[in-house]
């Protein structure tokens, strides 16, 4: 039992040490403007060679593509991509750790395989992709935000699956991002590595978490495209901290076999891993390559479904039906999210046969009392021994999930069962509120003409002030229902449209401490993020309709 | 609260009275002769009209294509099976109630329909379906093997989903059969309704269970399709028992909303719904009118899966391989089971591109051990309650699967958690177990050329005699790892060539207890069944090869 304070500051130089040796290996020397705008994300177009930034400006499929046609070596490539990664990191330090050798070396098969034609290419042939330090990749440390089990915990044998699958689709994993203590924030800090940064606005404001560290290598085009992980809104807050695209896909389509957490089916939330990137077609590549493993055989879990082809285009017969999710009754969000909400919703009037309805929310204070009593049923206590192991402290979000929260308490397996009928009930339940969206079919048992998806803000406000990320619900909603969420950018603040409302009256306490943290100058330009939700399983559907709505608007 | 001894006789006297109301609607004079042999499955061949005894030999498709056509009325269908379940009734005690008022009209409606033309008709029209009773019917009492809630459980608005999509497929439901006290035992007795016997031996031995009432109904032709249900071998276990077919399907695609149990996300090991047919093309039937009313819109646990048309045609290319599990390393099957799996296998070697193997079983011994630390993570105290509210007393099975069951007691959430984490980690293993049944091809990352499917026992033995069914690992196993298990009749016990082995050693002294049952005497011309499993999802496969099998053999 090693239980001293000096303990965690050991474990967490020896990480860094590690992190920094790997960003040596890529071997560039990076001049970083002494003086930043709070704004940087054009500093890495302003320090990488033209060549590393022509490449890293790329679309995932334009890489592909290129890569594929011999335009371009899988080599130059992922070199830079390497590079912009080792800018966006002392920008934001957002990276565990490089890759170099492993994605060079794999840079340099790839090559060789089209050179002689030997193999077939993989549908990422060529691709970097960015992962969450969390999922295992073999022979480096695993862990989970934590200093104990990063020191403690054997390194894996091997890729965690959903990695495995990626590389013989021939993407190549080229880094590997931060993730907050005990995993449970909405921003992006631990002991091991510090504060990951938004790149909008640097130093001031947080990332979004918990797939923070990808959010900001991803924002910066230090990788196209990335895997992150969310139970309450990790990878769709960052994404829409950062102004990228994030998708939160059902459970049970995405494998988790190698990660650092417990099995797949063991949770009463269910964690699912998904793809982050700067395209809507980045998160649908990323889908397909992973239905079309089939890991079903591998990971029993998993629900054997391939990616659907889905035809929503709208017409007079079957309009496209859309429920604008204005505020959950707790919370009323930013006036920027209102207005993107509002701008959105008057584009979306322009396109013929595109209806837009409101839709009510179902209890969504109770959503939360349920999420928050089933994410740590141990009351926290497996989480306060691991940081009690290496004398780690608690940070102040950690502090505020697992002590300040109501929800959060060791439960007795009676209360487990109570939460769990509650669960399933309010599923049934939101199931039934969404059918009436529509109308029943007597004859047919069925309901018809409900909406295809719902538009909603991702979070009360845009990214945050560091440590301020602390009301979960309107995406942990979606987690507590299993619908997929995908959070997609739409704008950015204007402090002279998006004036502070001076308001008197408020629907809950919370929406009083959300309010407070409302100042137009302090969140001026920063990203807008809205939320699609579909129904369970139509992640298709959900990507389908937005990337209609992005060639109609 | 009521708690005399009193209370549970008076319950039982007013099901059974109302029971037979129910039956004496039907209105007719049944003559049961007074000495009875003891396979009475002639009987109701001899005591019914010439007309009702040919309509209730049809098949399933047969009745459905002769309503459909106006071959035959949907009224004089019903008619037909209601007379023949009251005697099965007589025979077996298989019934909680019949519903010939509802039954009738319904009848009278799809005739009128069809003379009209006013509506289309659907895949089921006119078929008449039996229900096991925690199934919910509209204005009927809703139980679950106990008597308090027969008494005090609110009457539902509305029937089942299952049953309302069966009704508006054109099914009629006519029959609700008997469950044992708890849902849990393997055999069909309970205190409101009595002992369910087998027609194969009569009085002697159970109909196995927990849907034994439908077992002993479907085998004496009193309905040719129904609803049964299944958490360690409750549909397959009676199935096998009365010579019929059984689909315990992978859960979360037949809807359980409107039954009597927990919601349908919420238990460790989750109960399903499944068919329960004379023939297997009924439970095709079934799966594919349950899957084309897209009951996830309803229900949201539900999987989105069509019910898929599979091609398992074996080849020179593509051979079909079947696993054979001749026994699971705990319990060595009684002879007739044997001897039914070598013959099916002399049998499976003279189809061209059938390729058999032999399939180890993986640690069955733990998958009880999960499994039954699974079914009552509150030591049964829930059941408990319910039974001394009105005093009943606890069967003899339901006493041992609850108290002498060393797996079951009450769990703390830490014990709880440990259990998930268990029959997860199972599940992972068991599916590397399957793959190893094949070889990895290492370039596509999948496992080629492993087993189609399995075929296995359903039970050490046949039917039981009363009080014995005490080993259920042959089937729970799989509705631990949530494999699709389909029972099947193979043929019948013969003294002759079955005769009980001079055992010195066994593999465990379950082993032992199962082997001091077997009586070739006793089991003379009994039923014997067999279990084809798939993975997980298969469902369609099983059925597909199991077609092919009984085409080409």
């Amino acid at each position: 039992m090693r239980n001293s304070h000096k303990m965690w500051k050991q474990i967490a130089q020896e990480a860094q040490a590690l992190r920094d040796e790997t960003l040596a290996e890529v071997g560039v020397n990076i001049q970083i403007p002494a003086q930043l705008s709070r704004n940087v994300t054009d500093i890495p177009d302003k320090v990488l060679s033209a060549s590393s930034a022509r490449i890293t400006s790329l679309a995932p499929q334009e890489i592909i593509t290129l890569a594929s046609e011999r335009k371009i070596s899988a080599q130059e490539v992922v070199q830079a991509f390497l590079e912009r990664a080792v800018i966006a990191q002392n920008l934001t330090n957002c990276l565990t750790e490089l890759l170099p050798q492993r994605a060079i070396s794999q840079a340099i098969e790839l090559d060789g395989r089209l050179l002689d034609n030997s193999t077939s290419l993989g549908p990422l042939h060529g691709l970097p992709v960015s992962i969450k330090s969390h999922i295992g990749i073999a022979n480096r440390p695993l862990s989970s935000g934590y200093c104990a089990p990063f020191h403690s915990r054997p390194h894996p044998d091997a890729d965690a699956l959903v990695v495995q699958i990626l590389t013989r689709a021939g993407a190549i994993v080229h880094a590997r991002t931060t993730e907050p203590q005990s995993m449970m924030q909405l921003e992006c800090a631990s002991n091991l590595y510090g504060v990951t940064t938004n790149p909008y606005s640097n130093i001031l404001m947080s990332s979004g978490g918990s797939s923070g560290g990808e959010a900001a290598l991803i924002a910066l085009r230090g990788s196209v495209l990335g895997v992150g992980s969310d139970v309450g809104g990790s990878i769709r807050v960052p994404a829409a901290a950062c102004g990228i695209y994030g998708l939160k896909p059902t459970s049970f389509r995405v494998p988790t076999t190698g990660w650092s957490s417990t099995p797949p089916g063991a949770d009463p939330i269910v964690t699912v891993l998904g793809p982050m990137s700067v395209s809507l077609e980045g998160l649908e590549i990323f889908m397909r390559v992973m239905a079309a493993a089939e890991p079903w055989h591998i990971e029993p879990a998993i629900i054997p479904l391939s990616w659907r082809a889905v035809d929503i285009t709208p017409s007079r017969e079957k309009p496209l039906r859309l429920g604008i999710l204005w505020h959950d009754e707790v919370v009323k969000p930013h006036p920027p999210i209102t207005r993107a909400l509002r701008e959105l919703v008057d584009k979306l009037s322009n396109i013929p046969h595109v209806e837009v309805v409101n839709f009510p929310p179902y209890k969504h204070d109770e959503a939360w009392a349920i999420a928050s009593s089933l994410y740590f049923t141990d009351g926290g206590e497996a989480d306060l021994a691991v940081m009690a192991e290496s004398g780690e402290p608690l940070l102040s979000l950690t502090e505020w999930i697992i002590k300040d929260n109501p929800g959060v308490k060791k439960l007795s397996r009676d209360e487990l069962e109570y939460w769990l009928e509650e669960r399933e009930e309010f599923r049934m339940e939101y199931s039934q509120h969404w059918n009436k969206t529509g109308v029943f079919n007597k004859a047919l048992g069925a309901w018809e003409n409900t909406v295809d998806a719902i538009i909603c803000p991702v979070a009360p406000g845009v990214a945050t002030k560091h440590n301020t990320a602390k009301y979960w619900t309107y995406t942990a909603v979606w987690n507590l229902l299993d619908y997929p969420a995908l959070a997609f950018p739409v704008g950015k603040v204007d402090k002279t449209i998006d004036v502070k409302e001076n308001r008197k009256r408020f629907m809950s306490h919370l929406d009083k401490e959300s309010w407070k943290l409302y100042r137009p100058e302090l969140f001026q330009d920063m990203p807008v993020g809205l939320q699609m939700v579909g129904r369970r399983f139509d992640d298709e559907t959900v990507i389908a309709i937005l990337k209609f709505l992005e060639q109609n608007i």
